[in-house]
């Protein structure tokens, strides 16, 4: 057989559904890539006999599927670095509102930023990612909160999916927050949000999937069904964030849908995690938040587990609750926050990850026939991936075979 | 005036004691170099003539003092990722000892890692603090416990200050965990500390300080007390991991024999503080650990602030209870976890850092006569320091005026 690059040498966390041994793994093992894909993928001793155009000696190395982060709200105008430091000071929620602080002053930055000035910003942060193994990441608007600007805000991300080696996905987040001009008018806002504003988007094919935050201090969930009614009627998928500071039923209302993920779910219950399970809906938890928020009330690890709901995990990389740019911390704070295992972690950034974006058939694990997105690691065990804090062991990445 | 380096256009967090602006401030601001030490720091408008052999334009980038991290175990063989995972998929502490976890297995892999292993490893480590513009680190021993191993850490520690681009200090920790072969006898272990252990790392002036874990899982107030009175007829310095699970009066114990620190202290009280405030002892918390232990009782912040005791801030980087190279999240902890403000998160990782270390006259603030030891940010504030999580705004590392 003959292939582009062949991996020798090295051991590997395959991560495919239901492998016999821990993280999938295939000591000394051999991956083969022709035209940006996996052609083969297991133990060396049975591998087929392979003309390689390029052979890499892995000395050892682990490889895991490359990371995905499937949750990020990557592309915004302004930081809210003063605001942490002003309520760090004592400053009530008040003082800071008054100060230009809280989502509106992330809005109004991105408003007012240019489509460069967006790009230049975010991608300094897609470069964090990239830089700890990342090859697929899915961006959402949702600090535009107008036309224009949830416009803007979707292009810079496809732009970034153009310019950069990265897989990008796009999710339109209108129904992020209700915008200062149309405070007491949410009906109204979702109006906008489900005609004109993803009419645009829809035109110019700038979504992949539509989101909406469902919760008292942004949208109920009649508002988040009327959401995912046009979002379907356009032929997008569709996800929520749900569940974060109280059970308002979302996760269920969307799974319901046939949303591909339920995202946060801190005060998720048994019968919303009963609905997932039944939809095949991926729960995606972001400890970023849960941290930064200094939040008590953790997701339901224990009932997703008993019914089988595949769990994802993602920074939620966002100015205003989960500044984090680190997949790997994440693992991290997935096992050390919610007692996930450190398999389940990488589960959580590769095959659970690529399922809540619907690239279950594309990415997310090492099997023949998937694009070649590679993960290789100066580690002595996958474990260590999650363990280790705020440090890379990332010796080289691959993205469609390169 | 003539100068070797003479950096301009730079907005300056000086971090200077009694500063009137918040972080010292100064905006347009110039640092003049010569042989490695700063000779002049102010704003531009009423700076000297210089005539610099070589001129540096920060474009408006923010320079804080390198930063410091004043408490880590760098220098260990193997890791603990197994008993990470172990733990997380339900084992008892009774199974991972049974497996070979816990300190024992790091005492196990130091003791039989060659130098050369331990510094390769140890390299990694302190590669990522410098990535992050650390020009100063202290580095315990404490994984071996036996007077060859004790020594074989402290020589690898040196050996990182000689070989890399950083300041280095020591600590003998020799009184860090009762060794396996001397279970139930810790005084006749302290003996050896005292002694035989003392006097090797003494004669080859392989320490700068000494320090003791005073806990109930370590070593008592009394035995603590003979290994400071030990340490201070060596002539070294003293400081004291105390307070962290329990209050022993460690801390009080270590101000009252001139500690530069005392270091953890959840469990500190307010005698305890007073202690200190009237000592100079500087407050080393360490919220590394307390996230990985995931503790609930934190250092007492409002307490220390009030008697007016120096609070500095470091990662205990160790493979039990903080696997944490990151200075730049050990500033979002402190902040996050234990209400730090940011200005006090970098004065924990500058000028207090120092003053831990006794080096409150070579380093840890931008003044003249000091070492010229920089870290030049790409940072709107300097709170965006601790605001952001898993993302590395360095844009250059200066040591020495190099
Ligand atoms: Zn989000
Ligand atoms: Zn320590």
């Amino acid at each position: 057989m003959s292939c582009d690059r062949l991996w020798l040498n090295a051991r590997l966390a395959t991560m495919a559904e239901g492998a016999s041994s821990a993280y999938g793994a295939i000591e000394d093992g051999v991956i083969a890539a022709r035209d940006g894909r996996i052609v083969h993928v297991g133990p060396r001793a049975t591998a087929p006999a392979f003309s390689a155009a390029e052979t890499i000696d892995c000395e050892g190395r682990w490889i895991t599927p490359g990371l995905i982060d499937c949750h990020t709200h990557l592309v915004y105008g302004g930081d809210r670095a003063h605001e942490f430091e002003l309520r760090l000071k004592g400053a009530s929620y008040e003082e800071i509102a008054r100060a230009g602080g809280g989502i509106v002053s992330s809005v109004k930055a991105t408003r007012g930023a240019s489509e460069d000035e967006l790009f230049a910003s975010a991608d300094k942060r897609l470069a964090a990612l990239i830089a700890e193994g990342v090859t697929t990441v899915e961006i959402k608007s949702g600090y535009g909160l107008d036309t224009a600007s949830e416009v803007k805000v979707l292009a810079v991300a496809r732009r970034l999916g153009r310019e950069r080696p990265v897989r990008v996905l796009t999710t339109f987040l209108g129904a992020h927050a209700v915008p200062p001009e149309f405070k007491g008018r949410s009906g109204d806002y979702i109006d906008l949000v489900t005609g004109p504003m993803l009419d645009a988007v829809a035109a110019e094919n700038l979504a992949d999937a539509v989101d909406v935050f469902c919760e008292g201090i942004a949208f109920s969930p009649e508002e988040t069904a009327r959401v995912f009614a046009a979002a379907k009627a356009k032929g997008l998928a569709i996800k929520i964030h749900a569940e974060q500071l109280s059970n308002l039923g979302g996760a269920a209302l969307a799974a319901g849908m046939g949303a591909l993920s339920a995202d946060h779910l801190e005060h998720l219950d048994e019968a919303g995690v009963i609905a997932m399970a039944k939809a095949g809906t991926v729960a995606v938890i972001l400890p970023g938040a849960f941290y930064f928020l200094r939040e008590t009330v953790k997701p339901p690890i224990e009932l997703l587990r008993k019914h089988g709901v595949p769990i994802a995990l993602a920074t939620d990389a966002n100015p205003g609750t989960s500044p984090l740019t680190s997949p790997l911390l994440t693992m991290n704070m997935g096992c050390t926050l919610f007692r996930l295992t450190p398999e389940e972690a990488l589960a959580g950034m590769t095959r659970n990850a690529a399922r809540a974006l619907g690239l279950q058939d594309e990415t997310g694990t090492l099997e023949a026939g998937k694009a070649c997105d590679l993960a290789i690691w100066e580690i002595e065990r996958p474990a260590e991936l999650a363990y280790r804090i705020g440090f890379n062991p990332l010796h080289a990445r691959i993205r469609n075979g390169q």
